[in-house]
C-alpha cells in the first residue's frame, strides 16, 4: 500500500424529497449563484420548478445558462465564465448528470482567473481557486457529484481533456433516486458502465497490498451486477436505484483509490472515440475495455483471476489461471451486452478507418505513453482499437 | 434505504513517516495546545521525540497532559478542561488509541462551556461547539480517529457513557501503521474485535434494501479475518497493519451506516462489563457478541444466513437456513478464540454474581429498552449475559 492523504469534503443529502434543501445549502454559500443544467428534461419533470421554489424560499438568486450537451463543450464554459463574472454570482449550481456538473467545475475554476480555463486542460499551471459547486444530480454514472475530475471537449479540435484538483470537490450534493426513474433504458446502461468503469480503472493497478481496498471495489462492482438489471426491468424501483446512485458516488469519490495507483488508459482510449464520434462515454468504455484487458491481462493474471473469482463468480481454476482470467473478462462484456451496449466498435455503427487518428491523438503523436498498469504507446492504443474494431 | 446526510471532513494523512506532518497540521489551527497521551510509551518507542520536534518546528506550544487510562477517566478529562481554559489553547491533539482520543473529545467538548461535559454524556443537553482535535493514531480499534463518537467512563459509580456530535470529527488524523508494530497481541485481538464489532453493529439492522452497504461491511470483515492473522504472527508486517488500520477507521466513519441503522446493544451491554471489571473494550466485545447473536439471530435468519455466507464462508444449505446462521456465529467465536480471546465470561476469570445488577445498570433499572435490531429490556440483557456465562 502507498502512502496516500484522504479528505473528501462534499455534504451529501441523499433520499426522497432532498432537493427541498437546496435553498438552505446554496444560501449558506451565497445568495447569488449560476444555475446551470441541460435542456428541458427537468422542466417537464418538475425538478426545476421544486428547484427554484426552494432558492426561492432562501432568498437566493439566480441566473440562468442551459444547454450543456453530453460530452460537455469549452464554448458554453466560457459563457458561463462570462455571466459569472458580469453578475458576480459566488456559487455555481449544477443540476443534471456528470456533464453539467463537469461544466460547471470548468466555470467554477475560470471565473476567478484572468486567464483561460482551457490552460488547466492542457496541463498549463494548475488552479489556485474556485468558486462554490453544489450539485443535484439526476444520472448516477460519472461520480463527479464528490469528485475531484472535470472533463471538457474543446470544439476546435474536438479535443477531450481532464482536471483533477481538491478545488473542486462539490460544497455539496443532493442525490434522490427518484431523479433517475425517467432515464432511458440506454443511458441508465451506459451510466451502469461508467461507474463500473471507474472501478476497475482503480482496481487494475500495480501496487501490491491493497487487499482492503480491493474487496471495497468488489463489492461495488457486485451491487452494479445484481442492481443494475432490477433497475432496467423496473425503472421505478427506488430501492434498486438508490443502490446503484450511492455506489456511482463511492465508486469516484477518491476513497477507492487510496493506497493505490489506477489505470485510467481505457479512459484516455475511450475520450478519443467520443471526441470525435461523439458517442455516449458509457457506451464508448464498453466497447474499450474488453479490448483493453485482452491486450494487458496477461501482465497480472494473479490480479485479473480474483477479479473474476470474486467479482464474476468464475470457478478458480488452480491449473490454468489464465482461462479463469479469460472467464471473467468474457462475462463482463456479456454484462454489457446484456444492457444493450455494443461491445465493439462496428456494433456501435464506426468503421476502423480513423483508429490510427485516434492512436496518434491520444499519444499526442506518439509522443506521450499513458496508463499505469501498463503503459500504452500509439502502437499498443492501435492494437487495442483494432481489438475492439469488430 | 434510508433517507440520510453524509459528510466526514476528516483529513486522513496514511503511512510511513506520516507523524513528522503532525506540526504543519496542527499549526493550521492553533499555535498553542494541549498534548494528550497516555503512559510512557510514546516516550520509549521515540514517537514522543518525533511528535514534539514536528511541533517545534512549526512553531507550536504546548501543554501536556498524560496518564489516559483505557476505559479513560471523567476526573482526567476535568483536568484537561482545566488546562485549556487556564492556558487558552486552541486544539487538542490526541496521540494514541481510542481512550486518548474520546478523552480528547470530551476535552474539546467541556473546554468550552461553563457547565458540566458530564451532562452530554448523560444525554441532557447537546453540544453547540468544540475546540478541533486532531490525532496521531497508535492503536487501530476504536475508530475514534475519524468518528463521532466518545466514551467517557465517570469513576463515581462507574458509569460508562457515550456522546456522538459531528463537532468532534477529528480535523486531522494521522495513521502510521508502524506505530502499531509493538502491541502486545492480547491488544491486536482486541483491536480486531473492536473493528468487527463496529462493522457487525452496522451490519445487523431492520432497514431493507441496503445491499451495496451490506457488501462494504462484508469486504472490510473478510478483510480483518484475512489480515489479523498475519499481523499476530508477525508483529512487524507493514501491508498486513496497513489493511488492519486502515479497515479500522472505515468501519467507524459513519460512512458503512448510511441508510441504514445500526443495533449497538452489545457495545451498551459491554459497557456495563467493563465498567464494573475494567476489561479491555474488544475482550468484552468478543465475549458479548456471540451471546447477543445466539439470543436474536431468529429474528432474522436471511440477514444472519447471508452474513454466514458471505463472510465467514459458510456453504448454504437452502433446506436448513438456521443452521447456516448458526455456524456463522460458530465460525465468528472460533475466529475470536483463535486470536487467544475468551469468549465467556468464566474464561475471562468474571464469575456471573453481578449479572443481575449489570442488566439493571444498562437497562436503568429496567425503565429503557436499547439496541434498534431487536430492542432488549433487562431481563433480556440478563438472558444475553447469562448465555455469556460459561
Amino acid at each position: 500500500m502507498e502512502n496516500f492523504v484522504y479528505q473528501n469534503p462534499t455534504k451529501i443529502l441523499f433520499g426522497r424529497g432532498m432537493e427541498e434543501h437546496v435553498g438552505e445549502e446554496t444560501a449558506s454559500y451565497s445568495k447569488k449563484v449560476l444555475l446551470h443544467y441541460g435542456g428541458g428534461s427537468i422542466k417537464s419533470s418538475g425538478l426545476y420548478d421544486r428547484i427554484t421554489a426552494s432558492l426561492k424560499k432562501a432568498g437566493v438568486e439566480w441566473v440562468e445558462l442551459a444547454g450543456v450537451k453530453p460530452n460537455p463543450r469549452l464554448s458554453l464554459v466560457y459563457e458561463g465564465i462570462k455571466l459569472v463574472k458580469e453578475n458576480n454570482l459566488g456559487l455555481i449550481l449544477a443540476v443534471g448528470g456528470g456533464s453539467v456538473i463537469d461544466s460547471a467545475k470548468a466555470i467554477a475554476m475560470g471565473a476567478v482567473i484572468d486567464g483561460d480555463v482551457w490552460d488547466f486542460y492542457l496541463g498549463k499551471g494548475e488552479p489556485k481557486a474556485a468558486l462554490p459547486i453544489g450539485t443535484v444530480l439526476t444520472i448516477p454514472a460519472a461520480g463527479s457529484e464528490a469528485s475531484t475530475g472535470t472533463v471538457i471537449t474543446n470544439e476546435d479540435g474536438w479535443f477531450k481533456r481532464a482536471v483533477n484538483s481538491e478545488l473542486i470537490y462539490p460544497r455539496f450534493s443532493i442525490l434522490n433516486p427518484e431523479l433517475a426513474f425517467s432515464l432511458p433504458k440506454f443511458q441508465v446502461a451506459c451510466g451502469v458502465t461508467d461507474i463500473m468503469a471507474h472501478l476497475m480503472e482503480r482496481y487494475f493497478t500495480n501496487v501490491t497490498h491493497v487487499a482492503f481496498m480491493d474487496r471495497m471495489l468488489e463489492a461495488a462492482m457486485k451491487t452494479l451486477i445484481c442492481q443494475a438489471p432490477i433497475v432496467l426491468e423496473e425503472p421505478h424501483n427506488y430501492d434498486a436505484w438508490a443502490e446503484l446512485m450511492w455506489t456511482g458516488t463511492i465508486a469516484h469519490n477518491n476513497l477507492l483509490n487510496t493506497g493505490r495507483v489506477g489505470d485510467w488508459a481505457s479512459h484516455d482510449i475511450e475520450h478519443e472515440i467520443s471526441g470525435i464520434y461523439d458517442i455516449a462515454h458509457g457506451a464508448g468504455l464498453a466497447i474499450v475495455f474488453p479490448a483493453w484487458m485482452k491486450y494487458v491481462y496477461k501482465h497480472d493474471i494473479n490480479r485479473f483471476a480474483q477479479w473474476a473469482i470474486r467479482v464474476w463468480n468464475v470457478d478458480m481454476d488452480v491449473f490454468d489461471p489464465e482461462r479463469v482470467a479469460r472467464l471473467g473478462i468474457e462475462r463482463m462484456e456479456a454484462f454489457f451486452r446484456s444492457m444493450g451496449l455494443a461491445t465493439r466498435l462496428a456494433d456501435a455503427g464506426i468503421t476502423g478507418e480513423r483508429i490510427d487518428e485516434m492512436a496518434s491523438k491520444a499519444t499526442d503523436g506518439n509522443t506521450r505513453r499513458f496508463g499505469n498498469f501498463v503503459p500504452l504507446d500509439k502502437d499498443a492504443v492501435k492494437k487495442i482499437l483494432l481489438l475492439a474494431e469488430k
